[in-house]
């Protein structure tokens, strides 16, 4: 197979797909999607044989016992899935709204337009469900997509694709509007994200090496974020229960998400009333405490305590592990976040109004909290209805990104025949 | 001079004062542009001393009249720059703004606020305006910049740059908000953009060269357009009179700006009736005309035709030359412009809603029209109150970029204690 002339006729057919997508009414993406629910529905033992075989090449293959997990389609999943389609068929499609409509002094009248970018490439690892998850919001936002899952998830996909390009087509879409790549060939990835004039954004979901290696090759802008150094700052007025809900929930409540917390910064007047508290919490869930000098100071005897590092204020852990600084001031956490933070989320615990307003409008990060945990940094906890990935970057989406970051704004002029003088 | 250390320098002192510019609320921002404005004022004799040095050097280096022109800093060129002043004083500040603060069942409160993006990177040519301009939206907008003019303006330039510091300075902001690269070694420019650990954004304003070159360097992303290859389609239910001002104005404004039309496209019903007055219309500009077989038959006798080729579609002539091409309906028009306009702004001519609806929908372009004139796609006649350049991309900006496209929206949570549960 020649993979530089298969990847470039899958982006010609892509783009042609989708001026169809842009033009399709609501009602005819709802079909579509509706469609393909049900034929998942109807198919789902099919899937699951579909599936068996990638798990029994992947044990073949020693993966690990966590991708196995991710790579398992049970009915759970299966029905998880539908119920995405169903969501995103209750979203509202944000494709031809038009807004800021406004008379000029000329007499034209200028307003934007929402209207879909075009063709995305999804790269992501071997999970299923973000085949179907990934499909349902390119067909709303009235994109075309081409997707790219890991190649231990081949069949499943392969056999996921049939049952959408069925919808799409039962809806009277074109089948090309998304496209699994066929081959498990590393090369198709190189080709897809160096051919701009097919692919117009990349969505890269996957670990950090991933997205480097695509940061440094691909020729595509992307939606991406590189890693989650989350912050807690517990300010000297905070409300003490707050606080500790707070940081024990950014903490634990799941250790290996990007929006959970990998550093707590204290200040100084509350940290002896309030480090051994927290500490019981976390001794609780034996999670291993990496601290600055003061902070060891008022945890010593903290059965997994050692000293930070430099480069703990620049690790995520993914893991029960968290780094601990007492700070003197809100002034003082606010530098080390804008310094260390990899501007994903960071929140302040705090009762004091004008110190909350400054952490706000000051830390540069994608989300930004005052006395809510950081695991809420989510497109569903955001109301966003789904979520295709989260960017840490500032230009176009910033943030959870939904069907509105898979859209964008032209102007529309309304005339009556005016000309420049 | 090491040029890598210097720029590397300039970059590392604009990160830092960009962190003071994200702070600066709208009165010492609008102090700091009031202070530019007066002192310009007070020192024009020097500006024009300096400026005078700059044209002596291009008239030995034998600078075309048209280079010349734009180089010139005259009295009125520096009054327009002060009224340029006045009128970003007078334009609302975006940042800090908080849109769509809606409760979550959680508990939690979500919106998005408008932040800079951090330190702008501006490459120009030879006119010292575009300094002041720059300097002042990315003021207003809380960035830090870094000016990079053409070399032979480099004496104008930095005499304003001083003028720019001193009305910093005077309100209280950091001179290294705004700096003017004091190099004129083109080496700074690769340096300035492969940094983007210091510089979030670069606009370029410049020629196709430039900009070709760099798309092809940068690691920094762009708000740029490459080229405007915009269209008419005059449809067979046009008003006549509306599509003979628009085609005429459209293409004869002003030849060598982004937004002329350089392909006319017309109806088949049309043609025989409209041609020919459109004819007289462009005879009088002396203006030549390349037509496909059709087109030719209708126009033959008129003094300057020729046969289009292929190449003509693509080509933005910034001249007195037009395309033209007969096509049978509106969808035949939607597909040449869809297959060859550079997406930057096409209009539609007709009295007739639905086509009307179907061009504003199915033209991928910055800016679409329907009954007016091309040149209007301008962030002046949008209402954006200024412009700091023109995008062609989907991602972020499209069309004109005033001070929004200087901003990043991000999150901001608002909670009471909320943990995920």
């Amino acid at each position: 197979m020649d993979i530089k002339l298969y990847i470039t006729q899958v982006g010609q057919r892509a783009r042609k797909a989708s001026r169809a997508m842009a033009k399709a009414n609501t009602g005819v993406k709802n079909q579509a999607l509706a469609l393909i629910a049900a034929a998942i529905r109807r198919d789902a033992a099919l899937l699951r044989a579909a599936n068996e075989q990638d798990l029994a090449a992947a044990r073949a293959n020693g993966l690990t016992d966590a991708m196995l997990d991710r790579l398992t389609l049970s009915d759970q999943a299966i029905a998880t899935m539908i119920e995405g389609l169903e969501q995103i068929i209750a979203l509202p499609d944000p494709i031809g709204e038009i807004s800021n409509m406004k008379y000029r002094p000329t007499g034209i009248q200028v307003g934007q337009m929402r209207v879909p970018l075009g063709v995305i490439g999804i790269i992501y690892e071997a999970r299923p469900n973000v085949t179907v998850d990934a499909a349902g919001l390119c067909i709303k936002s009235g994109n075309a997509t081409i997707l790219r899952g890991g190649s231990e998830a081949i069949h499943c996909n392969q056999a996921l694709a049939k049952l959408v390009q069925e919808g799409l087509l039962g809806a009277g879409l074109p089948a090309d509007a998304v496209q699994v790549i066929e081959t498990t060939d590393r090369a198709a990835v190189g080709e897809l994200i160096t051919l701009p004039q097919y692919v117009d954004v990349i969505v890269p979901r996957g670990g950090k090496g991933l997205i480097e290696r695509l940061m440094r090759e691909s020729k595509v802008p992307m939606i991406k974020h590189l890693d989650g150094i989350c912050h807690v700052y517990i300010d000297d007025k905070a409300d003490q229960k707050k606080a500790l809900d707070i940081a024990f929930n950014a903490k634990c409540h799941r250790y290996g998400t990007c929006n959970t917390m990998e550093t707590l910064l204290v200040a100084r007047n509350i940290a002896p009333l309030l480090l051994p508290e927290l500490a019981k919490l976390y001794a609780a869930k034996d999670v291993e405490l990496r601290a600055d000098g003061e902070a060891r100071g008022i945890l010593s005897g903290y059965p997994h305590l050692s000293a930070a590092s430099e480069e703990d204020w620049r690790t995520e852990y993914l893991a029960p592990i968290l780094a601990i600084r007492v700070v003197a001031d809100v002034d003082a956490a606010i530098e080390h976040i804008n310094h260390y933070s990899s501007q994903h989320t960071d929140a302040i615990v705090t009762e004091d109004y004008s110190r909350a307003m400054r952490f706000l409008r000051e830390v540069d990060s994608a989300s930004v909290m005052v006395n809510a945990s950081t695991r809420f940094a989510d497109g569903f906890e955001y109301g966003l209805g789904a979520e295709i990935g989260i960017s840490n970057d500032k230009l176009h989406a910033r943030g959870p990104v939904g069907l509105d970051g898979l859209t964008s704004l032209k102007y529309v002029v309304l005339g009556h025949g005016e000309v420049r003088v």
